[in-house]
Formats: structure tokens, C-alpha cells, sequence
């Protein structure tokens, strides 16, 4: 059985958007299998009585996230531009994410709304810029319908408990059965457990 | 001029115990000389409406931090004891600290009482601990002193609101000027940046 981890992100996600960019790279190196699952922190944070980001609810942290961001990007060569309004509503993007990730092109649609929305400041709310983001990936124009699908609707509701379920609270998240591993810091660190699990 | 850092750390912090064993030979290796900086944490949380820690606040990743810390102490080849209680009443213990850092012994104090906690579960409110962390450091045990002294206490309060007044939210945090690196996870890269800076 090949080795193999989860890996769960937001779109409205900062620390995703750099996971993201670099997961398939790294996963590839270290010959382990990743299974992208998009769902919503949303849920997860209305749960505890949030109503937005920590990183809005609490200024002090917010201030330094952005400044984390752009010490990260900088030093990995990621462009970062604050899109305008954070968090943004990634529902939409997340349900055609679901339909996405049934084609190989999958991850590469995830990358591309990641990098509109940190990288260009883009507003992936809307459906020009998910069309776009299909585009670049060279997907069909026509998975857009996922974001109006009821079943896919479910689907990402679905994705949402498992999460929860799991014990997720932030993400990015990485997990190998029921191990956690929480941020863009511990990524490597799933990465070699899931190696030594396999091996 | 040297390159330095200041090592802002919350006694009852689990991941300042990470850093208080490490930071010693992480910054003589990378050349740069630590000023410690005990603070608490719990007037921090107070002003943004929080009672306790945010690991007991938030459940989810209460349990995830105590697995990340077990994952981590391993690879560290660190003990790692839940203490009875958490977070634990570091007060008494960081007024000593203040103390004790203006003799060469105090980060070996510092690292002492991170050790009774964290490594042997002992309650670090207690005189007896903190009195035990003097003679393992070899300070004497007049220090305990400091724990009742109106001067270590308005010292504290200080050094409090100068971590609040530098935007901390959290700890261990590391400050290099005006400059926050957050978590143990971040101590390499603010020693990069204090050597970068002096270079």
C-alpha cells in the first residue's frame, strides 16, 4: 500500500495558499500520495462561537499573520497581495473543487484559485474567477455547474463533519488516519510519518 | 554590534518549553546572543476576552496540542509530563525569573522550572518547585524573594504590557526591533534574521 495522507485546506486559507503551492512538489520527493479535500472553516469556527477569522477577531494576530505571509513568501518566491475583504467566500470555488479533483487536473484548479486570490488579489467568490481558474487548469468550462449542484452541495457539507469529526480546527491540515497534523509547518512532518507508516 | 534577539516566553506555555531548551544552543551556534524575557500571557488573553488558555478554550486543538507537543518532545528526545492543571500559575515563578536573569544562571533557572513542570509534572505555584529550580540553577535560594517584592512585581506588570504594547498574542514569541516571529517554529528563522540584520 502506497504511502498516503489527506490533505485538508480552506480556500480563504493563507497558510493553505502555502501548502498548497508547495504539497505536490513535496509529496512527489517524498514518495507519498496526497488526497486534497477541500471543506469550509466556517462551520468549524461558527461551532465555537466564531463569526470570522481568528485572524479578524483578533487583531493582534491578524496583523502578524500578514506579516508572517509575506516573510514566507518572500523567501519561498511566492507573490502575496491582501486580497480585499478577508476571509473571502470560498463555498463556491470549494464545491467545484469537488468536481475538479475527479480529473488529474484537479490540484493544478486548487493552485490556480489559491494564486488569484493571494497571488493576483483576485475575488474567487466569483464565478468569472473560478471560470478562469478551470481555464488554467485546462478543465472544462462546464464543472462551474458543481458550484449550483445540490449533490455536490452535500458533498461539501459532508466533507465539512468529516472534518470536524476528525478533530480538524484550523488548516491547512494534514492527516494520516486519525494523527493530526496542523499548519504549513508540519507538512513535512506528516510527509515523513506517512513514509515511516508505509514503510 | 551584536546580533540579538529578545525570547518573550510564558512560563504555563508548552511550546516555551521547546524553545527555553533549545534557544541556548540555537543562538550560540547562529552567533547571536538572547536577551530572556519572562511575560504572562494571561493579561494578554484577558484583554481580548479570553478566561483561560485557548487550549482549554477551544477543545479541538487542545488535544491536538498536546499531540503535537508528544510528537515533538519524542523526536527532541524530551520529557514531556501533562502537569496536573493547565494552564499552570507561573506568576510567582516569573517574578523570580526577573530575578534570577540578571545573574549568568538565570536562563539555566528558567530552563529548570520548564523542566519540573513539562518534564517531571511538579506544580511550579509552589515555593518548593521554585526553590528546587534556584539550586539546580545554583542561585541562591534568597531569590525566592523576589516572588513577594513590590519592585519584581510592578517589573513584571512592565514587561507585560511592553509584550502587549509589541503586538505578542501568544508565546514563545521572538523580537528583533519592532519585528515578531511566532512559535517555536519560528526561532530559526528569527535567528537568521537577527545574524542577517548584524551582518
Amino acid at each position: 500500500m502506497a504511502a498516503r495522507i489527506d490533505f485538508w485546506f480552506d480556500f480563504a486559507s493563507t497558510y493553505s495558499y502555502l501548502s498548497a503551492m508547495r504539497i505536490g512538489d513535496a509529496a512527489r520527493d517524498a514518495g507519498v500520495t496526497v488526497t486534497w479535500r477541500p471543506f469550509l472553516l466556517g462551520p468549524i469556527f461558527a461551532a465555537q462561537g466564531w463569526t470570522t477569522s481568528p485572524f479578524n477577531l483578533f487583531p493582534a494576530k491578524g496583523r502578524y499573520m500578514w506579516e508572517d505571509m509575506a516573510r514566507l513568501c518572500a523567501a519561498r518566491g511566492l507573490p502575496l497581495v491582501q486580497p480585499p475583504g478577508f476571509p473571502q467566500n470560498g463555498l463556491r470555488a470549494a464545491r467545484v473543487a469537488l468536481a475538479a479533483l475527479e480529473h488529474d487536473a484537479g490540484p493544478a484548479f486548487c493552485r490556480a484559485v489559491f494564486a488569484a486570490q493571494f497571488g493576483e488579489g483576485a475575488d474567487i467568490a466569483q464565478d468569472a474567477t473560478i471560470a478562469a481558474c478551470l481555464a488554467r487548469a485546462a478543465l472544462p468550462e462546464s464543472l462551474l455547474a458543481a458550484a449550483d449542484d445540490p449533490a455536490r452541495k452535500a458533498a461539501l457539507r459532508a466533507q465539512t463533519e468529516a472534518a470536524q469529526a476528525l478533530g480538524l480546527f484550523g488548516a491547512p491540515s494534514f492527516t494520516l488516519g486519525t494523527a493530526i497534523y496542523w499548519g504549513d509547518d508540519r507538512l513535512d512532518m506528516a510527509l515523513a510519518a506517512a513514509r515511516a507508516d508505509k514503510d
